[in-house]
Order: structure tokens, then C-alpha cells, then sequence
């Protein structure tokens, strides 16, 4: 198996995350977006839609961080990443997708590129960021602060694909020196993941191709 | 059950075709986007996230068209909307997502709202969400061209989970004029989508709140 990512992408960090936690080892596969190798052969021959990650094993390829982790899950059920019970599992994915669809996909590389390409300066570009992860977190916050099923972790206590698309989130604002302090359900949680080395062990700076 | 949502919300519109598939009743609720319903009491007591669609029953509330739609296929499994084996459910799953998270949350009204505050005129605005539909619309084009489990559907030969976010992005590309002549395997999945009434009464159009 072979996961081909980028240390700062924090799609392929939740990945790295889920693989810890299940304990599967993968060979890493180092795609440097910043070079744009993403774009050109071989991995865009992997992946059409020049994203990483993209988990490779036995000639098939899967991509998107969540479809990757629910395939991890669903063939390495322990420990379970989702609850059973189908209302848990909905607000555990709602959680998941507040992330990966809400906050994460307006703040990556090719969506800054494209903000400098219509002329604003890097300024700008900072405010969008903090932008949409101020409006995101917020709801997350909310949502999460109110609901009594709200444990150690995003859902009860035990870590699962909430929390696993949290703290690279986390980790995204903290780069962008974006406030946290209105958020301390999110802090609490994270700072509780972060203790887990299947979490601290995926951090972007630990990674072989890690960049200052 | 209520379904809170507006009828241009491409993921209200995934939503509506999962119900309609299932052939689920639920009084639709209609927030209006454009006049800001969604950021005010009493939608933002049941969305923190000031999004539709949500989905609200016996008291609780669900959000997140994904997680919504899972839900729905866990807990009336007639017909199911994921294949049963790990490897083509990850593949289904990942062709929504690459809906769901790579082009609409780029192009969702809250974003382009922002672009022009920023200082962009609508042609800009346009152009913007004509770029991301063509990023996305190419990947998906090529990932589901070159693979023989593409078939009358994105996935064999009935309708899914895929073709349930597929056909909300076509129609919103249609809506904006982006030219769909290179994806003739997206158009010819839509076509076949649309003549089944499941999708077709989803069709934002022909919502109780539809407007010119």
C-alpha cells in the first residue's frame, strides 16, 4: 500500500492519522504541490483530478481523504472510526464534512494561486484564510459545545473521523496564526488528539518531506 | 421528517433526489438563501453553520447533504444508493466528494457573495465559477471515461450516490453557461438520470419555492 500526499496537505494528514490509528502500514509517496507535481505525469496519471492524497495498492487506486478512511475503516474495522448506531454516524460524518467540504476546500494551495492570480495581495489572501476558517470553526464551536454526545473527543471518547479531519484543521488556523481563542470545545478536543501518537506522529513537520 | 433547504441549493437538490429515491415523504421547509433566512433565528438554532440543507426529526436535526444521505441509506437500505464491496463503495464515494468538496463549496453563494465584496465585478465572479466547474468537471470526466465500472450510471447500471451529486453540479454548471461539450460521459450519465422522476421532480425548477 502506498499513500502518495504532501506533508502539508492536510487532506493527506487526515489519512496519515486514520492509517496510524489502524495501525496499516503504508509507504509514504512524497507529491510536492508546491512544485506542481501534482499536475504532471506520473501522478496525474493516478489521480485526474491532480489531488492528493491517493492511496495505491494491488494496480487500484483510491482518492478523497473521507471515501479513503471509510474504505479503511470498512476493511480494518478496529478500532471502529464510526459509531454503529445510524444518527451517531450522521452527526459523526456531518462533523467530518463541516471540515472537509466547508473549511478545508476554500483555503487550499490552488484556490490561494488563484486568488494572487486575480491580483490580491498576500494580505488579502491571509484574510480569506482566516475568513472561512473563522466562519467554519465557529459552527464547529457551536455544534459541538451544545451537544452533550460531545465527549473527550468530537463524538464521545473515543477518537474516529471527526476529530481525524479537526486537527489538521487545527493545525492549518495555527499556521495561518489565525485567533483560537473563541473556540475552546475545539482546542480541548484537539490538545486531547495531539496526545495520541497515532495524531502527533501525522503532523505535518514529522513527515520525511517536511519543509521549513 | 422536514427538509429545511431552498430550492437553487445543489445539496438540498442531493438531498430531495435521496428522499425521492427512497421514496421517503418530508415537508420541505424553505429557507431563503438570498435574503439571509439561513443566518437568522430559527434556522441558525437548528445549523449553527447557517447552511442548508438540514434535516430535522423526532428533535433532532442532521446536516451535511453526505452525511444526511448515508443516514438515509443506512436506515431504509432500499435501493441502495453505495455497491456493498469496500473497494466500489470507496470509488462511488469518491466521485461525490469530488463533487461535494472540490467544485460546489467553491462556487456556493456565500463565496461569491465574498468575491464581490472583495471587489470583483460579476463578470470576474463568472469566471471564477466557471474555472473551478471546469477543474472538477474534467477529473470527473477522465476518472469515470477511462474505467469500465463506469456504466449506464456513474456506477454500473443504477443510479447511486454519485449520480445524486453529479446531477445538481450539472445543472448548476447549466445555470451559469459553462461550456459542457469535453465531458460527453457526464452528460450522457445526467441524461439518464433525468428520465428517471426521482431526479427529475428534484430538479430545482420545479421546487414550491422556484423563482425566475
Amino acid at each position: 500500500m502506498k499513500l502518495h500526499g504532501y506533508f502539508r496537505s492536510s487532506a493527506a494528514f487526515r489519512v496519515r492519522i486514520a492509517l496510524n490509528l489502524k495501525g496499516i502500514e503504508a509507504e509514504q509517496v512524497f507529491v510536492h504541490l508546491r512544485k506542481g507535481e501534482q499536475k504532471a505525469a506520473p501522478f496525474v496519471d493516478l489521480n485526474p483530478h491532480k489531488l492528493v492524497p491517493a492511496l495505491e495498492m494491488d494496480g487500484r487506486v483510491l482518492t478523497q481523504s473521507l471515501a479513503i478512511i471509510e474504505y479503511l475503516d470498512e476493511t480494518h474495522p478496529e478500532p471502529p472510526l464510526l459509531p454503529r448506531e445510524p444518527l451517531a454516524r450522521a452527526r459523526v460524518r456531518s462533523l467530518a464534512l463541516a471540515v472537509a467540504c466547508d473549511i478545508h476546500p476554500l483555503n487550499n494551495l490552488r484556490v490561494l494561486q488563484r486568488l494572487k492570480a486575480m491580483g490580491h495581495p498576500q494580505a488579502e489572501v491571509d484574510d480569506w484564510y482566516r475568513h472561512w476558517i473563522a466562519v467554519g470553526l465557529e459552527g464547529l464551536e457551536v455544534q459541538l459545545a451544545g451537544d452533550p454526545q460531545t465527549g473527550r473527543f468530537c463524538h464521545g471518547d473515543a477518537a474516529g473521523l471527526a476529530d481525524i479531519c479537526l486537527v489538521p484543521q487545527m493545525a492549518n488556523a495555527r499556521r495561518f496564526d489565525c485567533d483560537l481563542s473563541g473556540y475552546p470545545t475545539l482546542r480541548r478536543i484537539e490538545e486531547a488528539c495531539l496526545a495520541i501518537p497515532a495524531f502527533a506522529d501525522a503532523l505535518p513537520e514529522r513527515q520525511p518531506d517536511a519543509e521549513a
